[in-house]
């Protein structure tokens, strides 16, 4: 396997053909790469570390979602490089190698599904899939260029997945083109037809674009013209104050203010947010892994290591506030959508970061970062990664976000306005 | 203690004196009992079985709860009976007593806050608290005639109650009249100021009322007149069909179809979502109290041993799609109420039944009984069962339900609506 040809992204390159029955099943032809978190029968799942690969044996049977699209007559070519125990959105990995980021070779490729983003960015294979925590999905795709997508919390199976936190993981997938996005999710989310909807409204959450270095008429206006064109005046387009409605529909996050959260550039509300999420992520880490990481005492690369000894040190303090927290923004994030709104808002903060940025560096960054990521997050709503082309040469996007349980009608949207981005 | 004085409500009457410390604490001069599931400090919680009582040892501190509405002026005056292990509905205790009916004393006081229900009712006390996990606060109030208030999933405390099933464990309370039931509520859920806001439509589940043997006018007059004399043309009157909105809008809900869930005299969506709560229940109360169980094997009464002895059995299968269940119910509902929107449903599907009933009779009225319960039960949304006086010697009510963490709002709704009911 040549580095040249494959920009890194596979950790073992190993076709699994179709075991399609029926006479014209719908992913005929689209060849696909596996996340390597996910069970493939016969082998050992690596979830990015050579100390998982080492003290794990062969899984015995394959994940039904990697059984679903080889049934719906896709070939899989490979298994993809991830970060180490999917504990990054950063795409770095010290034991294997780190993807190069097929549109811009000196940034990161965004993690922790890296090597499957960039499968599909380099036009190595038509889809992958991914899993998506805390943005594992959504912040490669944006750094990649491509569409990326995280549905509904609960709504894909996540049996025979290496588990990283059970209140956040989702699996996701990658594509270049919003029809396959959509074919892929019409075998996931086990919907044969997925038809377009008008949506009611189209929510700007204002505040969120000022986390955010690109200018925001770049990420904005796409889809606001997209839009216009696709439905006429029939989608009322509204801005709004995210944070503050947030603050105030979400009173449980005020156990999650701190001084931080109060600090210049940032938005109080979603701060909280992002601490309440990487609490909870924490601690359902620890009863996961926390047991394996004692007794094998692994070997984790720089920013992994100190991310995960973090994580277990964690007590069980605050976790039913977290769970809270929950129940409280998906109820008033549903309320705020109402019946077929979406919310736009950006997928990270700028273009993806320099290769081996410093961490201080890059603090303030990922700290905005999570901010946006725990809105879909914490809320368990499904969100699209759409791709908006170059920005300075580098890579930006644009995210909306849709009710709990509309991922078919998101990915029709999506595809409807694509037409016109 | 004089059985015929007390309605043997009581398993302890001892005075536990208000801390209050201010001048005049909002709760000065209110007497209030405490289910017998609530940490005292220095007393066995006795979870309502001996052999419970007997292999546990006292608790170190009390639970936040108690020390709150102590230090809101209130003064307790004994702890109440409750069903073995907060598992029924019906209040009857083989091992201690059936605390009496103080309306229908043919009747059972329904359960497990049995004790708490009958204090208040009987004037015993002016408020009093238990917990609700699958109705254990809306059916007592219910059948003893009284006000009683189960609160959004998560916004009350349940530090140092002992559990039945977390993911619907709620502190609940009763009272004899709306502003009491207010004034606690205050307290409880730490918001100084309750203000009447009007309700933005009252939704009628037309088709939940054909599950109750009262006649539907009985239940839904008294509160429609109310709605129009207190907020006049402001508040619209709409009807549904609320197991259709919940079939479609909560697809999981596919997964605990059976033949039963499409039986004469029911509401398929419902059967299935109490399905789905009685499953969840079951492995979490296995998850508490399995090795207890197993350990100890205690002497359960008649209806409660077959119950636990099937929660032992239980299995993890399907939980993952019960967890999706709510996140898709909260999801349907909140859409469905938008902001300051109000369902209406029975409570129970009619008045208290017999005495020592016998349990299969009774199957039919248990099973349509938490048809309706699951609705909040699931969804954590809060919920206020409303007496209204007697219908043929026996107890009725309706209960509102609003959306999650509108508690204040539900509250003082009620209070303002009892003026006219």
């Amino acid at each position: 396997m040549a580095m040249s040809n494959n920009y890194g992204a596979f950790i073992e390159k190993s076709t699994i053909s179709p075991t399609a029955s029926s006479s014209c099943p719908s992913l005929k032809g689209l060849t696909f790469a596996i996340k390597d978190i996910f069970d493939v029968e016969g082998r050992v799942t690596g979830f990015g570390n050579p100390d998982w690969l080492r003290t794990h044996s062969a899984a015995t049977s394959t994940a039904p979602v990697v059984s679903s699209l080889l049934e719906a007559g896709a070939t899989s070519l490979g298994i993809t490089i991830m970060d180490e125990m999917a504990y990054s959105i950063n795409g770095e990995n010290a034991h294997y190698r780190t993807p190069v980021n097929p549109v811009a070779s000196d940034r990161v490729p965004g993690g922790s599904s890296s090597g499957s983003a960039v499968a599909v960015g380099a036009g190595l294979v038509d889809f992958s899939i991914g899993t998506d925590t805390g943005g594992s999905i959504r912040v490669p795709a944006s750094y990649c260029g491509i569409f990326g997508f995280r549905p509904s919390h609960g709504v894909v199976s996540t049996v025979g997945v290496t588990p990283m936190a059970q209140s956040f993981d989702t699996v996701g997938w990658f594509a270049r083109d919003t029809g396959t996005l959509k074919q892929v999710g019409s075998v996931l989310l086990q919907q044969p037809d997925l038809n377009a909807t008008e949506p009611s409204q189209l929510i700007i959450a204002d505040d969120c674009f000022k986390l955010c270095s690109v200018p925001r008429d770049l990420l904005v206006q796409p889809l606001v013209k997209s839009v216009d064109k696709s439905f006429g005046g029939n989608t009322v387009i509204n801005k709004m104050d995210l944070g503050e409605y947030i603050q105030e529909n979400v009173p449980s996050l005020k156990h999650f203010m701190t001084s931080e959260t109060q600090q210049e550039f940032c938005i109080p509300s979603l701060m909280a947010l992002s601490s309440s999420m990487r609490l909870l992520q924490r601690y359902e880490f620890k009863m996961n892994h926390g047991e394996w990481v004692s007794s094998v005492k692994p070997e984790f690369g720089p920013g992994i290591s100190e991310r995960i000894e973090e994580a277990i040190r964690v007590s069980g303090e605050k976790i039913d506030l977290c769970r809270l927290v929950k129940t409280q923004l998906l109820t008033a994030l549903s309320t705020l959508l109402g019946d077929n709104g979406v919310l736009m808002i950006p997928t990270v903060p700028g273009p993806p970061p320099h290769l081996q940025a410093d961490v201080v560096a890059l603090e303030s960054f990922r700290s905005r970062a999570f901010s946006l990521l725990s809105i879909a997050g914490v809320s368990g709503l499904c969100q699209v990664t759409i791709p908006l082309g170059l920005h300075e040469n580098l890579p930006i996007s644009v995210s909306l976000v849709a009710k709990h349980g509309s991922d078919g009608f998101l990915l029709s949207l999506v595809d409807c306005l694509s037409k016109f981005i």
